[in-house]
C-alpha cells in the first residue's frame, strides 16, 4: 500500500493564526485512491527546518506532499530547501516564466523581479502548471520517494493536485480504494458503544471499525481498504450492516445526518407539529428544531418558560403542583408539555426543566439533574392526551447539561415518532 | 527561547475527517508565554508511528505536547506508545482510579472495564487531572524534554493546558514575558474596524494588535514582549487604551468576555428584566440570554412564535398588520416586543422576525433579510411604552443569518441598557 506525508509549510500554521485545513482536504483525496497517509507535519518558513523535515519524511513514506512556501517572498524559502535536500542548483524553467511573464502581461501589471524565482526549480526535477496563480509547482524524487510542492493557497493547491498529482498516483497506485462512512449514535457513552461493537473495533481488521465523540454523539467511522472501489464499497456495506446489527435503534444516522435533521425527516413524513417547552435549555430545543430549512412545515410555537410565573401563566402548569414536586419535576414537564401541545394545537411537545448549574442544586435536585416530558395525542382516540416524564442526570458544566438536555429531547422524540422503545 | 512541537494523534486526523484545531490553538497560547513552535505533526493511532513521532519531536525542541489517543478503546494508544518509548511498564494510579470510579458512580452508570485503562500512567510519570472528562493527562521527562500528553478533545484539552500545562511553562521560561489581551467588537466588519485603527496594526510595532473574526465577533489581539511582565503589562495597557479611543463603545468586552455575559451584567446591574420574541431565530435570542449562570434574575419568559398564528394567539399581534406588513416588518417585530414585555411584565424586550433561508426568499424581502424590534417602559412613565424597529441584511446560510440576528438583538439591547447610541 503506498503510503503518504504531508508537509506543511509556513510561519502562520506553526503560530496558530491560520488553522491548516489543506492537510485534511488533501488526506481525503488520497484516501480516495487507496493512499495510506503515514503523518501530517507544519514547519515554519525556515530553511533548515523544511530540510529537516524533507529528509525526515522521505525515508518514511513513497509520496510526500509538500504545500506552501513558493511565493515570490522572502520567507518563501521551500524550494530552496528542495534544492538543498536534493544536492541541485536552483536553474530556470524556460516555460514556466515563459506563463509567469504572459501571467503578468494579461493582468496588465508589471513583473516584481521577485516573481522571477517562482519559475525557478532544481536541477532534473519538473514544473507543475499553476492555471490559477504565480506560483508554479514541482514535482520530484528523492531516493525512492516521489515529491510533489504545490502552494498554500487551498484554491491553487486543490486545482493542482486533483489535475496532475491525483490522476498519476492513482496509475501508480493500480486501482486499490479506501471508501468510508459514517454512523451515529446519541445516548449512550463511547465505552458502552464499544463493548457493544466488540471484535467489529478490533485493531487491524479491514474494513476498521473507530469511534469519535463530538458533543455527546458517538460516532462510528467506517474506513474500508480494499483492491477495487466495488470491492471497498461492498465490504464497507457488510461491515456497516454488523454495526447497524450491534446497535440498532442506537445509530440514527449517517453521515452529514444530525439529530435535528433525522427528527425534521421524521416530522415532515409524518405531517405532525411539534411544540416545545423549556425552562433550563432556555430555547435550545426550539432552536435545534428550527435548525433545518423549512421548519415552518412541523414548528409553529415554542415557549421558555423561565421562572415558576411563566409555567403557570403561560403553559397552565398548576401553581399546587410548582409547589408539590417542584418544577424539576416530572409531574410539572408533563404538564408542561401537555400545556404547550394543547395551546400550539399540536400533535406532540417536549418539554425539559432541570437544574443546569452552576448554582441552584439541593441533595434531592443537584447540579445536571432535569426532566423531559412529552405530550401526545392518542393515535386511536383524538381527544385524549398522554404524557411521560423522565429524569436524566448529566454530568458537566452549564453548556453542557444545557446541551445534552436539548438532544435528548430529540432523542425521545425520534423515538416516539418511529413507535420503537428506547434503548437507553 | 523555550521551542514545543505539538504532536496530535489520530486517524481521524491523518484521514482527513476531522481538521486538527487543537494544534492553532496551543501554538497561539504558548506564543504567549514567548514559547516558540517549531513544528506540528500528526500521526494515526499507530503505537510504532506514534513512538517513532515522540523519539523523533524530543531531540528536537524542549518541550512536547501530545493531544489524543487517551481514550478507553483499543485504538487509544498513546500512553501504550509513551511508556514504550521512556522504556516504563503501564502502572496504575491509584488517585486517578478513584477519581474515574467517582465519576462513574456520580453518573449512575456502570464503569465499563476498558475504562481502567485511563487511571494508567507509565511509571516515574504523573497524571494531570482532566475535570471535564474521563482521561486524564500525563506529565513526562525524556530526556532533557518535557512531555505533557493531553485529550483530543479540545475542551478537555483546553481546561488541562490552561489550568497546569501553561503556568508550569510560564513559571520555566525565565524573565521575558507576553502578555496578551483581546478586545471584543459586534457590528462592523473586520475591514472597518482595521481602518479604524489604523498604523496601531502596523506590521512590527510591539505590542502587536491583530484582528481575528469569529461569529461576527471581530476581536483585537494584543501581544504585549518585553524584558519584564511588569513592563509588557505596562505596554500592553497603554496600546489598549488606544485602541479603546480609537473604537469606542464598538468594544463590548474583553478577553472571556462575551456579548450574552456583558448584556447578563448590565440587566443585573439595572435590577431590570428582559422578555423575548422569536420567530426566525427559533429560541437563539433566548437561549444566549440563558447562557449566563444566574439568569432567572433577569429573564423569566420567552416565546418563539414562528407561525402568523402563533404571533397573533400568543403575543396579540394584529392579523391585520401581519397581512398588511407581512411577518418580517418593523410594525409586527415592535408588536411582538410590546406583547411579550406585557405578558411577561418585563422591563424590556426583545423580537427578531426574518426570513433565514435557503428558501422563502421575494425580491422585497430577500433571503437574510431580518427585522429586529425592542420594547421598553419609558422611564418617567411606567404606562407608557416605548418600541423601535430595524431592519438587517445578513449575508450567509440560515446558520449565518440566525446566529447575527440574535447577536444584533443583544448588541442592541446592550446598547438600550447603557443609554449609548448605537455608533452603527
Amino acid at each position: 500500500m503506498t503510503s503518504a506525508i504531508i508537509l506543511s509549510i509556513g510561519d502562520e500554521l506553526v503560530l496558530g493564526q491560520t488553522v491548516d485545513t489543506n492537510s485534511a482536504w488533501l488526506s481525503r483525496e488520497l484516501a480516495t485512491i487507496g493512499v495510506r497517509i503515514a503523518a501530517h507535519a507544519t514547519v515554519p518558513d525556515d530553511q533548515p527546518s523544511i530540510e529537516r523535515a524533507i529528509r525526515s519524511a522521505t525515508v518514511n513514506c513513497d509520496v510526500l506532499i509538500i504545500s506552501g512556501g513558493l511565493g515570490p517572498t522572502e520567507d518563501d524559502l521551500t524550494r530552496q530547501a528542495l534544492a538543498g535536500v536534493l544536492g541541485m542548483p536552483l536553474e530556470t524553467d524556460d516555460a514556466s516564466l515563459k506563463t509567469l511573464t504572459a501571467f503578468f502581461v494579461n493582468l496588465k501589471r508589471e513583473m516584481a523581479g521577485s516573481n522571477r524565482i517562482q519559475a525557478m526549480r532544481p536541477r532534473g526535477t519538473t514544473m507543475i502548471e499553476n492555471t490559477c496563480g504565480t506560483a508554479p509547482g514541482i514535482a520530484a524524487m528523492f531516493g525512492d520517494c516521489r515529491i510533489f510542492v504545490v502552494p498554500g493557497v487551498p484554491k491553487e493547491m486543490k486545482a493542482m493536485f486533483s489535475r496532475d498529482i491525483l490522476p498519476a498516483l492513482r496509475e501508480a497506485g493500480g486501482g486499490a480504494a479506501i471508501v468510508s462512512t459514517t454512523l451515529h449514535t446519541f445516548g449512550l457513552g463511547e465505552s458502552n458503544i464499544a463493548e457493544m461493537l466488540g471484535d467489529v473495533m478490533q485493531r487491524g481488521r479491514n474494513p476498521s471499525v473507530g469511534t469519535t465523540v463530538a458533543g455527546g454523539v458517538v460516532s462510528l467511522r467506517v474506513n474500508s481498504y480494499f483492491e477495487s472501489p466495488e470491492k471497498a464499497v461492498a465490504e464497507m456495506e457488510r461491515t456497516t450492516a454488523t454495526c447497524r446489527e450491534k446497535l440498532g435503534h442506537l445509530i440514527y444516522g449517517q453521515d452529514e445526518e444530525t439529530l435535528p435533521s433525522i427528527v425534521a425527516g421524521l416530522l415532515k413524513a409524518s405531517g405532525k407539529k411539534v411544540a416545545t417547552a423549556e425552562s433550563c435549555t432556555g430555547g435550545l430545543l426550539a432552536k435545534y428544531l428550527t435548525d433545518v430549512a423549512g421548519s415552518s412545515e412541523y414548528f409553529t410555537h415554542g415557549w421558555v418558560t423561565y421562572s415558576n410565573e411563566a409555567k403557570t401563566q403561560q403553559l397552565g402548569v398548576p401553581e399546587d403542583m410548582l409547589k408539590g414536586h417542584g418544577a424539576v419535576s416530572s409531574a410539572v414537564v408533563r404538564a408542561m408539555a401537555k400545556g404547550a401541545m394543547r395551546l400550539a394545537q399540536a400533535d406532540v411537545a417536549m418539554s425539559i426543566s432541570g437544574v443546569a448549574g452552576p448554582d441552584g442544586g439541593t441533595p434531592e435536585k443537584p447540579v445536571g439533574m432535569v426532566c423531559i416530558g412529552i405530550a401526545f395525542k392518542d393515535p386511536h382516540n383524538a381527544s385524549s392526551v398522554g404524557t411521560h416524564g423522565r429524569t436524566f442526570r448529566f454530568s458537566g458544566d452549564r453548556e453542557f447539561v444545557r446541551d445534552r438536555s436539548a438532544k435528548m429531547a430529540l432523542a425521545i422524540l425520534r423515538f416516539h415518532l418511529t413507535g420503537i422503545v428506547m434503548p437507553f
